[in-house]
């Protein structure tokens, strides 16, 4: 019954009801007990399906979690990219706007925190996370900020690698240590502060 | 035998030798097994006292592992602030590339990541982090900062406190998710592009 042999309708329907239970399961528990006491046994019973299920499509519980999380960021309004209106400013705003607002939902935040915080500890984990997760997410934001260079706004010269790292370090830092709270006034400040860096040199 | 009762020169001295064991017994054990598995016996048996000498002193294994980073972060040599050559970008430059070689020797790595993933992983101990470790940390390049904007070369409406975030949350979020080196190429990039924004508006 798995999706590369489901031959019907039918069972390629309950193959991806399956899947989709296995991953919700994996974030929910993961926020309830964090990644160490994690178990596949444990994501099966809360999924109502057979562990040997979990086994037959991911090695590791660490893929499972992986997967749940791409589906989230597939999911999410930027899947296409960021917002384009001509207005850099603004569009980069309303996306840290959202992103403030998604960290401050403790059912995306805490299995996040989850997995941000095995990954510190655990090189092999860093390793994937930051591959299928952390560099995907920074694509879009360099994506967005070519096409400012292309319209004259951003600095043609600029690194968008690091620019990319300089308008998120301080929002991941905030979340993860909790030093500060993640508000839009933060995050307004914060990409004015960013663009005074990436602006054209007069 | 505490330090608050010690009479003699020799129980004084024998306290503090006690006490500088604890400490680097803390930091060499926690990089070795992370902090969940740190105990106060494991931690005692390192460094040669019995377990009451360390409950005398703290109340909890967190509290000996503040006081020992906190001991590191004083003994360093950004103790009485950052250099002030009077030249901003090299003297940012020579404290982050200093850093950047901290944070690439395995002997206070190791310790500092375990306590960092740690307090990701537990509020009340972040609260404990960031008010004993980090802050202070920051404070520091606040002052350095604001001698700057006092000598012309930093923007006078500049928040400094997000100016600082800006300029350390990029190095520390490569460096927890090791998502790339932590170079003095990097640095200094970091600290030319930070710089960019603080400048004074022409």
């Amino acid at each position: 019954m798995s999706p590369a042999t489901a031959k019907t309708p039918d069972v390629s329907r309950r193959s991806e009801r399956s899947r989709k239970a296995i991953l919700r399961a994996s974030m929910e528990l993961v926020g309830d007990v964090g990644y160490p006491k994690l178990t596949i046994e444990a994501i099966a019973a809360r999924a109502g399906v057979g562990k040997q299920t979990i086994y037959r499509w991911w090695p590791s519980k660490a893929a499972v979690l992986l997967d749940a999380f791409t589906e989230v960021v597939h999911d999410d309004d930027y899947q296409g990219g960021l917002p384009d209106t001509g207005d850099i400013e603004a569009d980069l705003k309303t996306v840290l706007r959202a992103t403030a607002d998604e960290f401050s939902d403790a059912a995306f935040e805490a299995p996040y925190r989850a997995l941000a915080v095995a990954s510190a500890a655990d090189a092999a984990l860093a390793e994937q996370f930051v591959a299928r997760l952390q560099e995907p997410g920074l694509e879009v934001y360099v994506r967005r900020l070519r096409a400012g260079q292309e319209a004259g706004q951003i600095d043609p010269g600029l690194d968008l690698g690091l620019a990319v790292e300089m308008l998120l370090g301080p929002f991941q830092q905030r979340w993860l240590t909790r030093s500060g709270p993640l508000t839009h006034e933060f995050t307004d400040r914060l990409v004015e502060m960013a663009l005074r860096s990436f602006a054209p040199r007069g």
